[in-house]
């Protein structure tokens, strides 16, 4: 190792981002991008503030974005945290509310990110189990753990935890930090958001990236007690006092304000996702319950290896994790009706030679 | 404490940002932003961004951005490294380069986030003094540390070190980390960035946010030689993949090409601080020799304290630190010749009460 490097980065394997391909010519369906664009008052709004105060610093406290989030879930600006993306919210929760001289626990089977985190800032974690049907088993997080996260719905399953686990996880462990990670909630699962009012051991936490278009914006946000969010706030005052540019709060401000093209995209997601569901049984793949814009599906007779190399032949990129437990199964984004049509089509004929 | 705060929580003392007033009506010197907007190419490079692209992740490693700023400075993408800031890169690189076992150094008067950064990641350090005239004495690095951190030209006095100092301390001192920070460099001082292919122990931080009139949109960059990047590339890939938005990537890219309009504004700027320092100065004030886009000024009979608050009921912000040693400063961004001259006349105005 480089002599000038940390001591911190000898035990660090980062986190893999899913490919970028800078030739537009792939059907793109690895990394949970939404299809459809974002909404035209979020690019008007963009257009508007790109202009000469571009020379002076956002807003550093977020709060016009923050009150029109808390507008939404019903919720106090100071019950809201904004951040560079969720992934960015999610590590400064890592070292707001723990540290090495505590242990926390998440899924095995997660968001891949969780144990980065925790080896980045030395937070002892345990990763627990799924059951076998890939169902979180809530009894799983009964140990002696400081805080506990998982995403809801799972990543890369889909698979949503019902609300009333949710609550009674929450409700049974007054003295466990529960961080329940959204990114794909408004794709049919049930938001822990209603629930922040009364615990005061609840983070939720979502994003901009998937259900509103702006993965290119980079927005996420936590919903929380104002204790908890004034902990975020000083981990981000001690970090990077201005994350969030002056575009992406008036691009995010646009976006939470338009609920009729939010829900007119995301219905439509949801929709195309229970056709390709159909579509991949229909093929003979096992396909999980999703409540997220993918699905992860599995073919009894085909390595999931050799399916995703001959969809990247034919210009479709899906992902798939080489790891254990999940390795005979594909991660795949919902598209467009006529991007899912091409891969049902191409997966025929993969599946026909 | 909140029983789910971090035990790390309990030691910091957040950065405070300057003022970001709400309402219009201030003459704002007081966050050293640039008084001219960004290049009109910005403006059109960011209007061009803002469309349905948006709905995709951004290139996670700033491949044309990194490419515009290696070809500025003759370095190769590969010693380049770009965050959400130079505040972003700088926290990064206390994560990538120092931890808990090692001591660092930077001196006493200077950027006051380098011991906010230090005491969010236990990161034990000295803050050595300055001269008595406010200069650094390289000398006080001697010690066993394992890096050094200091802003060239130093915030808030202004001061730079002349870069044959620079050069003689990295490399008397092959075993250190050196990083310069370089966020007011462009407005009179000697970069390091230089320097950057000789030595492998000296990494140079800088921003779009003053020079290139871009506080808004969030970009920050530093220079180093590849091992040095790969520290700050596994620690960014440690804490959030997608640090740099699609817009902010456009936007740098056009800035960083505008070298006309970067030498206009930035000679303005020059010449304006050199007109308002002789105009201090005809008041009675002492004022340090300021390379950066800022003044660091003291009245030997007024207190500064006295002279902020009365500076603000005349509707103008210029940033006052209650701290030992720069208790009787001001420091006053400079703005346009007809800001600083409103300045100028308050202050004569204040100094006849």
């Amino acid at each position: 190792m480089n002599p000038y490097w940390s001591k911190r980065l000898q035990h660090i394997v980062p986190y893999v981002p899913g490919e970028q391909p800078k030739d537009g010519a792939y059907i793109k369906l690895n990394t949970n991008e939404n299809p459809y664009p974002p909404s035209p008052a979020v690019l008007a709004a963009i257009t508007a503030a790109a202009g000469t105060q571009l020379r002076l610093y956002p807003e550093p406290e977020c709060d016009a974005l923050r009150g029109a989030i808390a507008e939404y879930y019903g919720l106090a600006p100071q019950q809201i945290f904004v951040g560079n993306g969720s992934d960015e919210v999610l590590a400064m929760a890592f070292l707001a509310f723990f540290s090495p001289e505590d242990r926390i626990a998440f899924p095995a089977i997660s968001y891949s990110f969780y144990p980065v985190y925790a080896d980045l800032f030395a937070i002892p974690y345990d990763a627990v189990p799924l059951r076998e049907d890939y169902t979180l088993n809530v009894h799983a997080f009964d140990g002696a753990y400081k805080g506990i996260i998982f995403a809801n719905p799972n990543a890369p399953t889909g698979m949503a935890l019902p609300l009333v686990q949710v609550e009674s996880l929450v409700a049974e462990h007054p003295e466990k930090l529960v961080i329940v990670d959204e990114a794909y909630v408004d794709f049919g699962a049930e938001s822990a958001a209603g629930l922040v009012a009364r615990y005061p051991n609840l983070l939720v936490v979502q994003t901009f990236s998937k259900s509103r278009s702006l993965a290119g914006l980079r927005i996420g946000f936590a919903l929380g007690q104002a204790s908890l969010i004034q902990a975020l706030d000083a981990v981000k005052n001690s970090f990077n006092s201005y994350t969030v540019d002056r575009l992406a709060q008036a691009g995010a401000i646009a976006a939470i304000k338009d609920c009729t093209y939010f829900e007119q995209t995301r219905n439509r997601i949801m929709e195309t996702r229970e056709r390709t569901a159909d579509g991949l049984k229909a093929l003979g793949f096992t396909v999980l319950p999703s409540k997220a814009n993918f699905v992860f599906a599995s073919h009894p007779q085909r390595s999931a290896a050799a399916l995703f190399t001959a969809l990247r032949q034919r210009k479709i990129l899906v992902r798939y994790f080489d790891k254990p437990g999940i390795d005979q199964f594909l991660r795949i984004t919902i598209g467009t009706d006529d991007e899912m049509e091409a891969l049902l089509g191409a997966l025929q004929e993969i599946l026909q030679n």
